[in-house]
Formats: structure tokens, sequence, C-alpha cells
């Protein structure tokens, strides 16, 4: 005859974790946690093929099942020593449906079923608390009527507030024994009334009916919706698993407990957990009566006058140490573990990988390495990388209290404090006069990155993960909380406001970076360690890795602070940046200003001495490693000022009539400026300006190699190509200054040229681009922004609501779209390739430090990955976890 | 022995019009004109397999090249009755290069080869005119020298400067026989100093030399840069052509002439032409004798007193005759014909098809249909689609002067005159008055469009073809010169500059939008008649095209046009475009303005009627035919006021006070708003906008159905979508708001819901979008804008400069871009197709009245084309074109 029932429980099961397609998760589970000697309370699993032949038989179950389920509840009965339906000692189970994924659309849990009129009784009895039995009994009958038998739920509520008026009580846990008592009959007539025959007394009943729920549910219009958005074929169905239910208030030899195998928040190999004698699980977590420490050393670290467990129960104390190195031999990580102890036998409820901090994490890992339990690529796999964050930044003091304003974007991570203003001049002020500051802005531009550069943190009212605030304070390591819409920054009047409270210029307040937060007041914070576990993980990550990890970086700092976190390179450095500088910003204007290519040949003679030296700072610091600079990406408006008085001083500064450069912003004003006149379109329209950066280049590589006997191999990037007729005319450009550069200086170096792919276009341009560039950084940023027509200026409008409506599941700016932009980076990759073997690719978009987008990075086969200086760790962990996973998926079989 | 020269001439050849590969695309067609008996000046051409040969063998001919050369050289003297080299009566020749495709790359012509220092004596003997003869001579030495010799051309002319001063006059026609032979003697020495060898007097050495010539300009440098921008291959080689020359000017007996085998101007089955006796070709051009008519019809029509040729050479008239007739049975088409009698024989030197008016083309074409010379399908590939815009606008009467002020893009077709005024309103108040304005704006918004639908013509200074005043004007028929950047509106002051005119408002003005002129002044107009001809060939157009050709129109006005022009339905209503009316606008702002839902759905509730009115509409003039309605598509923030006295206005007239108008403004405020918050993702975040659009247009479907027996299938079409999952949430709403339609009606009705393909996302994820997606329509614009990263509003700045750079060939926004756009067209109709079979394509942005971009559609298998109003017929017949163009290559084999 055919199996339908699989057994566990109390260290033996006739099922395994290797059976979850048969036994659903939670029963493959349980069967695993008995097989390998852990104490759970006995049941069984009616298995998915069971439900497949409900479905494809009429609603009606195999032969043999009935006789294979009584054996199976008989079996319990023998095992936890009580009987299903006993009047004296009640044996009570939970049944809950399980099918191979994890399926919330589906019924949930039924507990304590076995309880009628008679066995109320004897749980009352052997708890010795009658109020515990009717209570568990009234929440039972809600649940199952709710559940398996289609009762409106607020009918029971209706009656429950009904019994809480009569007795002139407002909580539940007010009631006495006898008033729910009273409920438990005004449920049972509610049920009477509404289906025309009584609640179930017979406990076989019951089962069955559960039973049968469980198998309907596989099919309600939940389910089926869940099924379809997730892409769960039907014909895997569910299985049931039944338990019995162990109590841990029956008497001072029972117990209900939590255990860590390690300390969660240190990460220390020492057992921490809290338990309290006679009590339910839910009085451990409710506060009502103060937990115990599990072991002697927890009571004396925490100052604890009430007995550990190892002194009280010292035997069973014992059995769960031996439970701690089972599971944690097992699952080869760190445990949660939920206990009880029923008339002085250890049951375990559930046991899962626990939560823990990153520091924790970190230290968990290293250990589990030197004793031998993971290997050096399982213990990379076990940190998160986005969560080493935490050990780079400073934090918030998790105890202190804290007035949260408002929230936006986490947009930059770590904490700070600071007086807040609201200009970046202002801040510049402030900072001289020794104050340190929070810089408001509805939102930054580049004429603000002085005053960012000074400030603590930065606050912004408007944009997204990806606006100009965000993108440059992660740069620079500073912490800023972006998109605050809730906050109404008034520039004239110097304050800002959320609902009634209102902050002046001065008033200070306090940014979390890593949650958004916006607090009002000083909050204390803590330094970030690098630890020496820290320093060992991130060696071996490095060891594993196969995709390089650069920086995008243009400052000096920033060079200096991603080497540090261990950026093997730049990616991206952004020449525009270094324009706004004061003694820059009017060669830079002058040249926008100049009527003709002799005027702005003539400005931009004066840039290139100083964006020379930018290069030999980098060139210097980065000492060989590759540098990839992209010459002039922005619209030139961005170098104009937009207010009338602005242009007044340019144009005092500049010698040009203030109309004329009121008219220049005019011309220069673009509907979409993202979509404008930028990238190689400036350097199409003026080529001298390419050129000038290209010397510039050059002629810093020649002096840095001269002076370093290293040779440098600057890698020039060519922004917003379309075709590659854009890129052969800029590559023109520069081939004929490197040939008179090499000449003048008597030294002939490398370069590469290349280009962004940042345009659908380019994608799938690629293979033509690819004739000429002889590399590919994917600007994610933008590619998003064009394949998704989606201004990440002005997500920010309908973004979230976009999330919240399950349109996208992550900010498509923070992670890489993989069914969109993704197949477009794909096509380019493959294409570049199919012309160019040997083409490097990279990443330079903000996707280069998201872990999710770096492991779409490794199935592309990208060379390397580029990113912000702090977010260097991040990207060389997650490059490792992304190698290691796919090594993995190559061995197996296809 | 091999076979390397081909002959021609007088009525007979060894080649054919087949044999271009091996003869050149020249040889090739004189070969074909002497086969089919035409008297060609006799000649012969050496094959590209000596160019081949040339090149695999060090520069060398092959064995019996001379040979042959030789014997083709004798049979030219027979034929022309001339010796090559004979000073009584000498042979002169001209030398021509031509491959497979013709290539500006190469070798010019030599002329007169033939002539030295004895010939030119025999020349100017027969010809009696020794002017002529050393006139010939000296060009023919100064042509050879720089093509051949590859003597620098500079030193000739300063020869020429020097022998007109000497002469002490200006022009090269005033110098005498004397003086030109002085020239040809300072020539000859010129080339004797910078080669150290005279110019060769040997006619078999000028021969061998021009040969030469061609075959090593196959390697030259501009032929290698044209071969590799043009993907010809280097294999292909060239081939040389040797050809008789024939003077018309060697006596009475001699003429020279042009002919149209039709007349060209009207299509009139009439030849028409003009000729001179005892004259140079160029003669007949250069005005300096006035020239005199073939035909006595012709002179007598054009009023002339000078005989025709009818008249004086009554003989070779009906040779040219006889020729007329065969060269139009063998082209099938109206011949353009170069014709040069030498001493009483008539030879013809060119034929080609001959360019026409539009008028003149349609006539032609359903003539040689009737003649049974051309099939329908033939006549319908004869006429140029663009062309037929001609015929549906009033076009500049070309005899009038006009005085050019400035030239802007030709953003819709037509042509008009008017006052020109500066606003909008001020448009409507003159027109009040019973004046014809002109309407000049910077750039149009939405908010100009009552002012735009009231004037004559539209000038903006701003904005490329596809910008706002571009396309609505073309909606509407008018006629419209977009992104005029020379010009200046100064609106204060009234009045526009361009350079140093000023037109100050109430100044007449023209525009041509067909050429972008814009004219000071009126200038009359002829109006456009639709002939019987027109009407004929459209008939035949309908017959073979496969594609639908539907129309974008929201107005009664645009659909019943576009109904006359044969429009099969709408592809494109925006609805927005309705909401601009004064008395929606109101409703409109006070939606935007609403604090909550309840406050947007009760404005929605008044914009309703007028809604469902406006579908009513255009169900009812659509007959049932098919008309997709795209719901809201731009960002709010369109229908609110930029400045602040407005803002004020619709504060007072909306009740809300100005600070909330103000900033709702300044929320609303979009970085790119191309990108931005608009589409489906208003639909998304405000589902009761779409609600009520839908119901508009369900129950305007239902009233229109009941009213006229005629069953109306809406197509509901949701823009901007990226994701499937976009689209089920608006078609759930959609569905709802149909299921209580239908209810409350009492009536069901069959409806599409679909969606734009304007994003690079949408169509890479075509094949999940078309699991709900009933149908497709390619909103070319947009996806142009986000494939190539290009703003249309934006791209004047530097599109012109990617024009004459050579980055693009033609306006991405005018004719699809086939790379890049095409390809995700592709994509997402092939994705589309594989998802859902019969899923309905279309194409709705301006592409779709495009020529090139309907061949396109075409091949990607759309089901229709949608295009403005006056566009629709042009694509009926790029439709078709495109359909017989699909079958004749389908026939062929792979």
């Amino acid at each position: 005859m055919s199996k339908w029932v699989y057994t566990f429980g109390d260290g033996k099961a006739e099922g395994s974790a290797e059976m979850r397609n048969l036994l659903g998760g939670k029963g493959a589970n349980l069967a695993e946690m008995s097989t390998i000697g852990v104490p759970v309370p006995p049941g069984f699993t009616i298995s998915t093929e069971v439900c497949t032949y409900y479905y494809t038989n009429g609603d009606t179950y195999p032969a043999g099942l009935t006789d294979q389920v009584e054996t199976a509840v008989k079996g319990i009965e023998a095992t936890i020593g009580a009987g299903f339906g006993d009047a004296v000692n009640p044996l009570l189970v939970s049944v809950r449906s399980g099918a191979r994924a994890s399926m919330p659309g589906m019924m949930d849990t039924v507990l304590n079923l076995g309880l009628n009129d008679e066995t109320v009784i004897g749980l009352a009895t052997r708890a010795s608390d009658e109020r515990f039995a009717y209570d568990s009994y009234r929440r039972f009958i809600q649940m199952y009527s709710d559940v398996v038998l289609g009762v409106e739920h607020h009918l029971f509520e209706d009656a429950l507030d009904d019994v809480k008026r009569d007795a002139g009580v407002s909580q539940d846990t007010e009631l006495t024994a006898a008033n729910l008592r009273d409920l438990v009959g005004r449920y049972k007539k509610i049920v009477a009334e509404e289906l025309g025959k009584p609640f179930p007394q017979d406990v076989k009943d019951q089962l069955w009916g559960a039973i049968g729920a469980v198998f309907g549910s596989w099919m309600n219009q939940r389910a089926i919706t869940y099924r379809r958005l997730h892409g769960i074929p039907e014909s895997w169905g569910t299985a049931v698993t039944v338990q019995s239910m162990v109590f841990g208030n029956m008497g001072e030899d029972c117990a209900t407990g939590v255990a860590f195998s390690r300390d969660p928040s240190t990460g220390e190999d020492a057992f921490y957990g809290e338990y309290l004698v006679n009590a339910q699980g839910e009085d451990v977590v409710a506060g009502i009566r103060t937990p115990q420490h599990l072991t002697i050393k927890g009571k004396t670290k925490h100052g604890s006058n009430l007995p550990a467990m190892e002194e009280v129960m010292p035997k069973l104390f014992d059995d769960l140490c031996k439970i701690r190195t089972i599971l944690e031999a097992h699952y080869k990580d760190m445990q949660d573990m939920e206990f009880t102890i029923q008339q002085g036998k250890l049951w375990m409820l559930q046991t899962r990988n626990g939560k823990r901090t990153v520091r924790a994490s970190v230290k968990i890992a290293v250990d589990m390495v030197s004793e031998g339990v993971l290997t050096k690529e399982e213990a990379v796999l076990r940190v998160e990388p986005q969560a080493l964050d935490q050990l780079l930044h400073p934090t918030l003091d998790p105890k202190a209290p804290r007035k949260i304003l408002a929230k936006g974007l986490p947009a930059s991570p770590g904490a700070a404090s600071g007086k807040v203003v609201f200009t970046a001049d202002d801040a510049e002020v402030w900072v001289k006069n020794g104050e340190k500051v929070i810089l408001a802005r509805a939102e930054t531009s580049p004429e603000d990155i002085g005053g960012m550069h000074v400030s603590e943190g930065v606050l912004t009212t408007r944009g997204g993960m990806t606006s100009h605030a965000a993108v440059v304070a992660r740069g620079m390591g500073t912490p800023c909380v972006a998109g605050a819409g809730e906050i109404r920054i008034d520039g004239k009047a110097k304050v800002m406001r959320v609902r009634d409270v209102t902050v002046a210029e001065g008033d200070v307040i306090t940014l979390d970076g890593s949650t958004g937060e916006v607090i009002l007041g000083e909050v204390p914070t803590i330094q970030p360690e690098m630890t020496g576990d820290f320093a060992t993980l991130m060696s071996w990550v490095d060891e594993v890795r196969t995709m390089k990890v650069r920086t995008n970086a243009e400052t000096p700092l920033d060079a200096s602070t991603a080497r540090n976190f261990g950026a093997e390179g730049i990616g991206l450095c952004r020449t525009e940046h270094m324009f706004f500088d004061p003694k820059r910003i009017v060669s830079m204007r002058e040249m926008i200003l100049a009527r003709n290519e002799a005027g702005r040949r003539a400005a931009l003679a004066k840039l290139l001495p100083y964006q020379r030296q930018d290069f030999v700072d980098l060139f210097t610091i980065m000492k060989g490693l590759p540098v990839t600079v992209r010459l002039l990406d922005p619209p030139l408006h961005e170098f104009l000022p937009n207010t009338e008085a602005e242009q007044e001083e340019v144009a005092q500064a500049s010698g040009i009539d203030a109309a004329t450069v009121r008219a220049t912003v005019l011309q220069l004003h673009e509907s979409n400026p993202m979509l404008g006149h930028r990238g190689c379109r400036l350097g199409v329209t003026y080529p001298e300006i390419y050129e000038m950066q290209a010397r510039a280049i050059l002629e810093a590589a020649v002096e840095v190699s001269k002076a370093s006997g290293e040779s440098v191999v600057p890698e020039i990037m060519i922004p917003l190509v379309m075709d590659k007729t854009e890129l052969d005319m800029m590559k023109a450009v520069i081939d004929a200054v490197a040939k008179d550069v090499f000449a003048k200086s008597g030294m002939t170096l490398e370069y590469k040229v290349g280009t962004m792919i940042e345009l659908p276009r380019a994608a799938l341009r690629a293979g033509q681009i690819a004739e000429t560039a002889e590399f590919f950084s994917f600007g994610t940023n933008d590619l998003t922004q064009t394949t998704l027509g989606m201004s990440r200026d002005d997500a920010g409008s309908f973004l979230e609501i976009y999330r919240q409506k399950g349109v996208v599941e992550t900010d498509p700016f923070a992670t890489l779209d993989q069914e969109g932009v993704g197949e477009l980076v794909k096509i380019a990759a493959e294409r570049g390739r199919a012309t160019r073997p040997e083409i490097k690719l990279g990443i330079c978009g903000e996707h280069g430090g998201d872990p999710a987008s770096v492991a779409f990075c490794q199935t592309v086969g990208l060379d390397y990955v580029s990113c912000s200086p702090y977010r260097v760790p991040i990207a060389r962990l997650a490059a490792a976890q992304a190698a290691i996973r796919q090594k993995a998926k190559a061995k197996q079989p296809a």
C-alpha cells in the first residue's frame, strides 16, 4: 500500500530535510530535527501526494489514509504519554499547512485541537489552571470556527466584547475562568446558530475537519493569486503537519524559554538565553514576569539575582547544552531556539539561524572557521554585505532616546549631529566659526559641494537614493538623509517645518543615514572599529573574489579613503566635479560664455593646469592602478547660476554684461536636461573641451610616470555615446593630443579609450561601438533612467507608491533592474565581446556598491565593479559571495 | 583569349544593363542604350576584371588588353568618321571611371582627350571656331594635368589670372583665341617645369595615362574612405569607359538640346524641350542665346517666334521622336534626354528619369497605366509619398518674389500669410476682429492650443520637428515653421528681430511650412486640387496596401479631415488635449489641487460629461472604425500656469488660496518631466482619473452603439507602461468600470485594453506585457527619446551639428532610427506575438507618417500605422509601396 503519512518526534523520523517536495518545508524541517536527535514534540505529516490525489479524485482521500493517520496518532499518544480525546490526560495537537515553498496565502495554523467540553477539564486539572484551560478552549473554538468552519470572525469578537462589558472589564487578561467558561458557551452557540449544527466535540471529527481545511485552502483565492504572482505550480500541492502540543505551564517541573547558541550581540561563543518556570512561551516575551538567565555566567554578567536554569534544572540544562552542540554542528550556524519543558521532559519547539549584529556575524563566521565548522568560503557567505556599512560608520547609540522628526531615505550611512543651516554658504561660514553643522536643502546641486564637504551630515527634502545629495554624500562618507518629503524648508525665514514642529537655523538635529531618521536634538553615537576579525574575513573575501572592485572618486581624499578600503583602481572619475572650485568656476563660466572657439580655447587654457594637477594627484595616490577618467558630462547650464543676483555677480566677475549672461542661461535652459546637450554631445560640439581634458590627463600621466618610474595607463572614457561615430570622432581628438603630448615630452605611454554604456541604443549597438572602444563601463544610473523612462530626481513622487502597490520590489536606482536594464547590460556585454573578445567591462553606476547588483555583474562576467569609497568593502564581500555562488552553481548538474 | 574590352555605340553593344558588375554602372547603361537602338556616341568599356588583375599583379595590365583597346579605338574611328590623333579630322574622347556602385570618391572625368598641338588646329578648322578649339585644349591640359599627372591645380589658375590681367579683362569669356593660345603655351610650360617632361602630345600616351589614372584612383585615400563608410568591398574594382566626344557646334548642320518625353510640369503626354543650332550643350543652359522649342506646339504655347526643331530639322526631329518612344517603352518612365547633332547625325548623350512636379508625377503614373506601359503596382511605386504633401496644402506661387527673413524647420506643410501676433490670447482677439494672424512664439504649450487653432500659421524659434508646435500644427493641417533660431522674440515689446530687421505686431509675414522659410510681407499662394488622377492613384494604393492607416486625432475636425483623407480609424486619441478647453481647465485644476481622493473625485465628476461627449463625437464620426483612446499621459504640472499672476488667477477661480496653488506648482515641478510622474504612473497613483476616463469612453460607446445600431469597439490604451503589473492594475480599474457601465446601461460591448510601447523596458518585457495587453501601439516619439537619451525639445541645440558632422543622417524624430529604436520595436513585436499571436500592433508616433519609417513598419509586420490627418494620404502611399516591395523581395530567390 502507498505510504501517505510520515511520522517524526523525540529524536527519530521517517522523513528528512531532502523530502521537502513530499512533506512541505515545515514537515521536512521537523523530520530533519528529529533525525539528528533533537527531542521534537511528536507528530506526523500527510504528504503532498495526498493533496494531488484529493484534487484529481473529486475531493476524496486515497485508500489507507484513515488507517495511517490513526496509527500515527497512536504513535504520538505513546510518545507523549497522553490520549487524543482522553478526558483525564488529553493530547492536544496543532494542524498546519506546509507547501514546498512558503505560502502566506494559505491556511493559518489551528492550535489546541483536541479540546472539547470534557478534555478541557482534564487540561485544567493537569495544569492546575482552569483559566488557562478555558482560555485555550475559547481560542481553539474561535480559530477553528474561523479557519475550518468558515464562521465570520467578527461574531466572536462581538461576543468577547459583550462578556467584557458584562464583567465590567476592559482587558482580555482581566477575565476570570468563569467569564471564559461563559464565553465558551456563547461561542458554541454562535457556531450552532451559524451552521445549524453544534461545534464538533468528537476530536477525530475536529482533526479531519482541519485536514480537509488545509487541502481546501490550496485552492482558495488568496493561494491561487499568490501562486500566480510567484510562479508556483498548482501541481505541487500542500502537505499537512499534525504535531503534539506541549505545555510549560503544568507545574514546577515545567518551563519554557528561548536560547541563542552564541551571544547575538557580540558573537562570543557563550550560551545565551532566558527561561521561566511553569510558564507559557508568551510569558517570556510579554514581560509580565521577569525572565531568568539560562547560565550562571549570563546571570552574573547582567546582574540578575534570579536563579539560572543551570542551577535550578542542571540535568535539563545539560540536555539543552547538548542540543545546542548538535544543532550548531548540524546547521553550521548560530541558532535561535525555542524550548518547553513539560513535566521534566525537554522539547525543542523551533530552531532557526539566529539574528545577530554585524559585529557578531563577523566574529561568529571567523570563529567557526577556526573551530573547523565552516570553510573560509562558507564563512564569507555568512555575512550580509550591506550590513558591513554599520562597521564603517559611526552609529547612533541604540540605548539613547530619540525624538524622531521625520523619515527620509537612508541615502548615505552613518550618524551625525549638528546645528542645522539652510545654505551651503552658511555651512561654510558656521564651520569656519567652529560649529558643527547639518546642511538641510530642498535638493543639492554641484554648487553646494563646498558646503556639503564641511557639514557633518546632509538632509534633503526631495530626491531619491541616487539624487545628487545622496551620490555625493556617499562618495564623501558623509551621512545623508534624502527626500524627507514631510519636511518643508523655508529658505527665507531660515526655518524648516514638520507638521507643527519648527526647527530654526542653529537648532541641533541628528541624522541617521542608515535608517533615514531625522531626529531633534543630539543623540550620542558609537564610533566604528575595524576589528581583527573584520580584517581576517576581508582577506578571505579577496582570496575568492574574481571581479575587481574599483571606486568612484575624483578628490584625493576620496581616492585615499577608497584605497584604505581596498579599492583596486578608480572606475569613474567625474571630471566635472573638479570645475566647481571657486578658482576654476570663473574660467569654466568664461568658457561657456565665450562667443567662439578662440574664446573657449583661451578659457580652457586657464583650466588646463588645474585639471592636470587633479590627475597628477590621483595617479600618484593610485600608484599604477587603473584610473578611468570620464570627460565632461553634465550640460553646461549646470555651471551657471539661476538667480538674477548670482548672474549679476558672474557678469561682474567675468567682465561680460549681465544681459549676455542672462541670455546664455536662457539659451542653455533645457526641458529635460537629463536627455539634453551633455556627455559626448558637448565633445562633438566643442571638441576643444575634450581636447583640453585629454591633454591634462596625458600630461599628468607622463609627469607621474616619469616621477615614479612606474607606468600610468590612463583609461579615457567618453560619456553618453549612442553611436560608434561619436566615439570615433572623440578618439581622433584624443589620439591627436596624445601624439602631441608624447612628442613634446619625449615619452610614450599606453592609454585606453572607451565609453560609458548608459543609453539603450549604446547597449544595442555595442557590437559596432566595440570596434573602437577598448572598454565599456556600464553607467547604470543613466541606463536605468532611460530604460525605465524614469528620472531619478523626479521618481520620488511615485516610486514609494509603486513600492507600496507592488509594481516594483526595490528602488531600481538602488538595485539593478535585472529584467529590463539587466537585459541591456547582457546584450551589450555579449555584442561587445563578440567584436572584441578582450574588451574590459565594468560598472560604475551606484549599483556597483549594491550586493544584489554585484551578484548580477558576476553572472554577466564583468571584469570589475566600481562604487563610492565607503561601499568598497561591501562590494568586495558581495563580489566574493557572488563568485562562490557562481562556482557552486557551475558544479551542479545541469 | 580573355575578353577585357566591351564596345558600344550607334545602336548596338557587346554589353547590357545586366553587366553592371563587369562594366560598372556607367558602362552598363551606355551599353544598354546602344542595345535598344539609341544612337549613343561610340566607345568601349575596359572591365572591372582588369582592375582586379591590375592590383593582384603588381600594377600591370593583362595580356591582350593593349590590342583589344587598339581595336576598339579603330571601331570608334570607323563609326564616327574621324581619326584618333588625326590632324585634319581628329577624334576626341572622354575617359571616365565607373564602379558597380556610384563612388564620388573616385577619379573625375577627363574630356577632350586626343587634343594636341596638331589636332587642335583640325578641331578649330572643322568647327570654324579657333577660340572654341583653344579653349577646349587649355581645359583639357588643365584637367588632365590635375587628374592624371598630379600637377597642382592652383598653378593653372594663377596662369589664367596672369593672362586675364595681361589682357586687361576680368571674365574668362572675354579672352580671345589668341589669349587662349598664349594660355595653352603657359600651361604646357607649367607641366614641363613641374614634371620635368613635356605634356604628352601622343594621343595614345594620353589615353593610357588616363586609363592608368582611373585604376590608380581606386586605391586613393578618398575612395578607400568612401568604400569603408559605405561598405563597398575593394574586390569590386572599377571599370574605365572611353567614349567619343561629339560636337554640336561644327556648323549649321549641328545642334544640341535637351528634351523631356512628357511635360515635367503638368505630366501631359507632350514632347517638350529646347535646342540651339550650331551650339554647345552649355549654351542651352547658360542663357546667352535664347533656346528654341522642339515642337511647334511648344513654340505656340510659350509664344516664341523662333522656329521649332520640328520645322528646321524635320527628319532629325522625327529621329528624336522615335528615340523618345524607344526610351519611354524601355525605361517605362518619363525621360530627360540630352542630344547633340553633329553634322546631320543625331547622338544621344544621356537619358535619365526626368524630374517632375508631384502633379505631373501622379498624372504620368496614371496615364502610363492606361497606356499599358505600367502595371498599377509599378505606377504606385512611381510617386514619392512625401511629395503628396504639396497636393494637400496651399503652396506659395513659385513665380512670386519673396524676401526671406529666416529659415526654420519645415514643421507642418502648407503656406500662409497673416499679421504676426506674439501670444495665443492676442491671436484669438485679433481673429475675432476679423484679422488673419500668424502666431509667433518661442515655443508653444498646450495652453496655446486655442490661439493656434485660429491662426493661419505658427512660427516658433525653439523646438524641432516633433516639438509641441510642430505636432499640433501638423495635426491641425496648419502651416508651421519651427525652431527658427535666428529670430528673437521680445514678448514685452511685441516685436521680433532677425539681425537688423524688426517685425512688429501686426506686420504681415508669410510662412512656407514646406521649406521652413519665414518671409516678410504677403506672398500669393496656389490652392490645392485633388484631381481625378490623384483619386485614381489612391484607389490603387488601397488595393495593394496590407497595413491599415489610422490617424492621430482628438477633435471632431481632425477626425473628419482624416476620414476624408482615407483614415481607417483613430490610432491615437490624446485625451489630455481635451482638458485645456476653458470650461474644463478649471475642473482639471480643481482635481490637481484637491487635497484627497474625495476632492479629486468631485472634480473628476464635473469633467465626466465633457469627456463623454468628446468620445460620443469621435465614435459617431468614425462610424464603427476602431478608435484607440490613450488615457491621461502628461504630468499634471502641465495643467497649471507658471507665472505668479496666472497662479493668482487660478487661485481666485478655484477658491483655493494662492499660496497653496504656488506650493502645488512647486511640488509638482520636475527636473525631467519627460521621465517623470506621467502616463500610467498617474493612473497607478490616482486610479480615479483613469476610472473617470474609462467611464467616459465606455458610456459614450454604449450611447453611440445604441443610437447608431452599429457596435463601437473602443480600444483603451495605457501610456508609459514599463511592466505588466502596471497594466494589470489599470486593466482591473477599467474592467470594474465596464462591469458597472454595462450593468447600468443594460448593454454589453466588446472593448480592448492595450498599451503604448514607448519605453525600452516595455519593449524588452513585451512578452510578459502581452499576457495582459490586447494590442501594442509603438509610441516611437518617446521610445526615440529614451532609447537615444535625447529630448526632442532640447535636441535642437546639437542635432543640426550632429547632422553636419555625419553622426546622424536624418532627424531620428522624423525618420525612425532603425538600428536602435527599430531593434526594440522588432524585439517587442516578436516577444508580444510569441505570447499572443493575434496581438494587434501599430505605431502612433510621428514616424507613422514618414515613408521610410512606414516601410520599416511593413518589414516588422505591424497591422497599422497612425499619423496626423494631413499625413494620412502619404502614409497610405508609403504603406502601399512598402507592401509592393516586400512582395517583390519575397519572390526573389534567397
